[in-house]
């Protein structure tokens, strides 16, 4: 498509499509112009002119002088039916919704490979930090052995404030959506599904399996209390919210779990809305990325990464798959991990492979031991609010 | 070149060389193979079968079944005239000399697009970081301000253990030695000419700016003493020899000079041989990018990365030169500098705009003040011994 100019056909004008109206406004370089905005709420007042908008989809998705669609919508069901049409009608696709990609990579990866057509998501993992694009192109050939990171921004908001700053949780949580980086319902953030969205994702693109949201466990932060937090501090380490895929003995692993992490980890010092993330590999050894993990401008800007990639006819070539040597996704491997409860009858300590602490007070008791990750996929004990777990490095 | 496999002819069999030999030998996705190496000492006694091994370089610049040169000489005019025969002969051509290309990037550029071939050399800055990759890629769109980092890892390896565990230079310097991180004759590296070669490539991607390497401003840590690190941990800070080039009014303007850097500062916690490269940009504000910077294999892994790019005909687009809206380079900026000297007539204090603090005792004395880039530039009194100079952030 290069030296012409593509037409955008925008579903949504939310954070992440403002973002992107500012972005390309301010960005000469490239030859894109929106055509069309499709929103639900015509009444809504909008800051720009109102011929950009529309409520009816087909006037993008039926529009042949519409080269690119751009899905920034929140409601997963739509915008699968949104993308998958665009890629049946030939357009290329740029999408930033982390949750119905994840829930339907097999599907899309066909789609985009039937129809011949590009379809690009590098906003939809870690915003502003280039990570599918990096792993696409760059990890293809080195032993990649584990990708590690915060990609969370509004969870790493409010741990940094608790840490640093000695806010109460709900104030943290308060002044993260008051800036934009938290959704008014937090729970997709704080209990850990965004961010496995995203890895669910990563796994794609890093080692070229295919993993189910459902399959993979996450742990959020909703249950952390005072009592962890001195925890972590007297063991002079901070908590942040982890997710991470790992090689192991020929299969891979992963989770979204809270970590107590030590100042010398480099993801010790990514604070507030950053992401950060860690690539393990034979020959390079660690690599580590950084940046902002949300607010529209970041995320709008990824998306505008994506529309220029496009101009020159990238698209991701998805070698991992093709290569055809993936690892097996699997839930076995051994975590060392604190557990902090009530009472006794709150958990299942049998479950445990071996326990190395025991603290009991009239508040809190906790262990710090070894226990299999199926496990605590399967206990509905961590369900329960008294019931708190941390990975210890 | 998909799905074939190509036959490399590689010029050097150092390192670097016998980084990429290993790296290949333990990558199964990669369809590229060695089929000649040409040395210059033919009775050097080599770890892999003779049989690979040429002393005519015609043998692998004029054999039409190699597909790919990698030139991984020490020898700048050698190397050139390699790569531009290759270039010429129709061969792409993947390097890491970045001295040779940052002396000859005008020629280089316009030979790889006269002769349609692609020409990579990722390798050539901050050896296992993705940046050129990620410059071209994925910053063409996004107002990006400025590029600085730490892009030597020798020089970088030395200043950690002065700052970390207190060794004297030289004996920091033997270590870097006796690890591979540094050169025989160190000299490139610790008067910062090494960074120097690499931050004129960056400046070419992030900005589409030529730059003569002999334009741009280079000071190591080669007049660096206990005075100047007292000084240093006094302020809390850590010296870091920081290359970087920033746009300002219209212009950009680039040096590499030893920085006094705080402890909230990204850079500060980049150790040993580690390189760290921050970006800074109008909408992702900054983006954090860490990998080793020395070693045969991380450096190995780069060109291999290149080489695999080959394999899906991926060349650099030298987007910000053909959008022709580049900044004009400059060296006018005023810079805030920690200036070390015995004796006043050892310095031109009338230089300095002005001096906030001065100190003196029988060993040395100090200003602190600001004075233009190009003034240092062309100071020879930075050429004693006796005068150090540091920026303040």
């Amino acid at each position: 498509m290069e030296n012409k100019i593509i037409n955008l056909g925008i579903f949504g004008f939310g954070v992440v499509g403002q973002g992107l109206y500012e972005v390309l406004n301010r960005t000469k370089g490239i030859n894109a112009r929106i055509k069309k905005i499709c929103i639900k709420d015509p009444n809504k007042s909008r800051p720009i002119d109102s011929s950009y908008f529309t409520t009816d989809k087909n006037e993008i998705l039926e529009d042949p002088t519409i080269d690119v669609v751009v899905e920034l919508i929140n409601d997963t069901e739509a915008a699968f039916d949104i993308v998958s049409t665009a890629l049946r009608n030939g357009k290329a696709v740029v999408s930033a919704s982390k949750r119905m990609i994840a829930e339907n990579l097999p599907a899309l990866y066909e789609l985009q490979s039937a129809n011949k057509v590009p379809f690009l998501y590098e906003a939809s993992s870690c915003a502003s930090i280039p990570i599918i694009r990096n792993l696409e192109e760059y990890y293809d050939n080195d032993l990649l052995n584990a990708v590690e990171g915060i990609c969370n921004g509004s969870t790493n908001y409010i741990l940094t404030k608790i840490f640093e700053e000695n806010l109460s949780f709900e104030t943290a949580l308060q002044q993260a959506q008051e800036l934009g980086f938290a959704e008014t319902d937090p729970t997709l953030d704080i209990e850990g599904y965004d961010p496995k969205f995203k890895l669910v994702i990563l796994l794609l693109h890093a080692f070229g399996t295919f993993v189910k949201p459902e399959e993979v466990y996450n742990f959020g932060i909703h249950h952390l209390n005072d009592f962890d937090i001195q925890f972590a501090k007297q063991r002079n380490c901070t908590v942040k919210l982890i997710a991470q895929c790992r090689r192991q003995n020929g299969s891979v692993f992963a989770y979204v779990l809270p970590h107590l992490v030590k100042e010398h980890n480099l993801l010790y010092d990514v604070y507030n809305e950053y992401n950060g993330i860690l690539l393990e590999s034979a020959f390079t050894d660690k690599q580590f990325f950084v940046g902002k993990g949300a607010g529209g401008t970041a995320t709008g800007s990824a998306v505008l990464s994506d529309i220029s990639a496009l101009l020159y006819n990238y698209r991701y070539e998805y070698k991992k798959i093709k290569q055809n040597n993936q690892p097996n996704f699997t839930n076995d491997v051994k975590l060392k991990v604190y557990l902090r409860y009530k009472t006794p009858d709150q958990v299942d300590l049998a479950e445990f492979f071996n326990i190395s602490e025991k603290y009991e007070s009239p508040e809190w008791r906790y262990v710090v031991g070894t226990i299999n990750l199926q496990k605590l996929k399967d206990a509905g004990w961590l369900k329960k609010k008294d019931v708190n777990l941390l990975v210890l490095e």
